[in-house]
């Protein structure tokens, strides 16, 4: 595997490779000094042209727990407002010794675009309302892992809820859960959905809500109230939120997701400590341990597969 | 020791523990490579919800020389601004595995609120007017190491100058030395003295000039002037500043301290330079230290007790 | 050596020992791990008062991968802006153990101001329109790189092309050429040569290009225009861009250099990918090798010569 850029591109046999490496990347992180060297020497470059300090985060604790090096590089700070072309950026950066890009950018395609100018590896972070793969995998990860699977999901039964139609979130879980044989029901209102249908749609969570076994809410982007999409928040929260009565409603070994962070009073309404199917702050831990494993997947010659810590 | 908080909630012990620890680690910063692999595998996350960027390079300064692992977020460029809520984001910070936590807020209490919402330690960094800890016992460590001391601070006078009421060093000032047996004088106009004494107070700083041991000057923060609470900068200096008149009668044994940034021309008229017992800039490079002994002090385990730097 | 402030200051031996040495680097950033512990325990201070992601991230890159830490400090985050003195800054960082800064700053001599207040050494990262000596050492290295040359650079014809008055860049690199042996010729429009002449000039471009070896093209500043030095970026670019037909007569040893970034369609209006000696991209790797060796040269201790990787 070269690039990380799309669940599509790598197909569910790299799906299953990483999500069993990533075992390994949990394991390495829960021993009392949870840093292996096997990037040392190795550089990560996060060119971050929206911001996201999680994903960030989440990116340079992966890379450092492997002993990778780090370079960050935001937007606001750099010449790229001066006027270089995003090209010029990217070999600039690169000729610096970059082995791989970690990349968020507004515009759908960017990461395919930039792996046409340099050698080094690139991994999506983000591209526009396209696709999140690394999220998409710790999703799936979480979901394996609460479910104490080792292979694939079939027959599992997802629902993902709310603002499908401009989530990148959405189109890579999509993607991840299928090819990992789940089933996957989108719940939204019409305008917030695509043109062309991804899944199964509906727009009453109600119905759906007794029949799945994962209950996936997005972040509602507040912007899209002005753009008159939904028609308030009020209105939205009554029918796709996770209320208190739909939470009790939820069977007890439905897993409760969300990509984070949160819009606490408009998807969900009541505390998630107080479900006990909630894996937000499990989601976070594992996006570490997934990270590792793209990185490693992606970085690391044979001769580095021990994980072994130095004497 | 847990967390560090306040220098009431440690007590005069883990002050005199800390300030020891100090001594081992000024040796440390002595050597010709400064790093000890104490806190290798440890995360510390800066979480400044102010700015800061000396007391953030002290922390990252001291968590590195200790080998352990810097993540900084700041406020400006976070989701907090999106609405998240504070709880959210240390639970999803915290996840990622971290040890420590240095926050600075601008509302006092905060360090404690945190303390519910997660397992990793805390360390206060800076909470509105309330408490600056590592200030405080890094200002008792400059003088007890000045002093060629080793225990308390029995019998010695200290005088602290300025705008007390809105002060967290100040307050936590007043707390570490008195924890030492020291003598604590605030000096300030009424307007600048908190509602409930704090210690004994004086609106005459030429009257104790001559009596003490530490003149300790406060950092004016130039907004109390619209806030209407000192009639001019001008007046506040004539009556409150070391100028060149007090500097000439100060004893030659007197330390005279500031927490920085200094206002030159405002709080200090003369240049410290050129005044013997002036510690401006050992207290910053204490810093450093007390800071690594503090976070060896709440992290390393036992085995890491080991300072040598490996072969 | 104790600061790299200008090439003038080190003079041509010291300019030789750093492109020596940088042949050195060179060979580390080649292997599969480019991390030497060269300098560890060392910390590089980077001080920029000016924005450059660039510059800093070659001099971060540099740094780490002679395992110095680095601190970073850019000014809008600092207190800098809370009116503290650029000297007090500079004796608080050190405090807290600095043994190099870089500094960036627009007023030209505040690399030399700087190291009166400090024991650490400064590398000039760019003073105003004065100097910026770590990238005419990488121009240099580059050309003598590409030609193959092992001493100076006696004979070769150098022609800098652009807005020479209000560029450090310009001045650093004729010091650099010349002391290497090398002619320079200097090419802008009147208004823009200062008023003192650094080298011989011409504003006709067309005259020169088919007797150099060397083309520097210099960023154009576009404020330039609103300071009506130059009448408009069109007419810049008829007389001084590299244009396809000047590309074309251009002999094929010819070397087309640019310090980045570039404004494509004004300096240059061909793509550089398609000149057989564009060294662009070449210049900012060989940067981040040359930073090595003049961070080297500064901070290494006769006992670190040795550039082994650590078993």
């Amino acid at each position: 595997m070269k690039h990380l850029r799309s669940i599509s591109e790598i197909g569910p046999e790299a799906v299953t490779r990483i999500l069993d490496l990533t075992d390994h990347m949990v394991e390495v992180n829960q021993r009392a000094n949870p840093k292996v060297p096997a990037l040392r020497g190795r550089t990560v470059c996060n060119l971050f042209f929206e911001d996201s300090t999680r994903t960030r985060l989440s990116f340079e604790t992966a890379a450092k727990r492997l002993s990778a090096d780090v370079m960050t590089f935001t937007v606001k700070e750099s010449s790229v407002n001066k006027g270089e072309s995003l090209r010029d950026t990217i070999e600039t950066v690169a000729a610096m010794g970059v082995d791989a890009f970690v990349i968020r950018h507004k515009s759908s395609g960017v990461p395919w675009q930039v792996s046409r100018w340099t050698t080094a590896s690139i991994i999506n972070g983000g591209d526009g309302w396209h696709a999140h793969p690394t999220q998409a995998l710790l999703d799936a990860y979480t979901v394996r892992n609460a479910l104490g699977r080792t292979g694939g999901l079939d027959g599992l039964r997802v629902a993902i809820v709310g603002d499908i139609r401009h989530s990148r979130v959405a189109r890579s879980n999509i993607e991840v859960f299928r090819a990992l044989g789940a089933d996957v029901t989108l719940v939204a209102p019409a305008t917030l959905l695509p043109p062309t249908p991804l899944a199964p749609c509906t727009d009453d969570l109600d119905s759906v809500i007794g029949e799945i076994d994962v209950l996936y809410l997005l972040r509602m982007q507040m912007e899209r109230i002005h753009d008159a999409v939904i028609p308030s928040i009020r209105e939205y929260s009554t029918r796709f939120a996770l209320t208190a009565e739909r939470a009790a409603r939820l069977g007890k070994h439905v897993l409760v997701m969300h990509p984070g962070p949160m819009n606490r009073g408009v998807e969900i309404m009541v505390d998630p400590a107080e479900i006990p199917g909630a894996m937000i702050t499990k989601q976070v831990a594992n996006g570490v341990a997934v990270r590792m494993a793209v990185l490693f997947d992606l970085l690391a010659s044979t001769e580095s597969l021990d994980m072994e810590v130095p004497a």
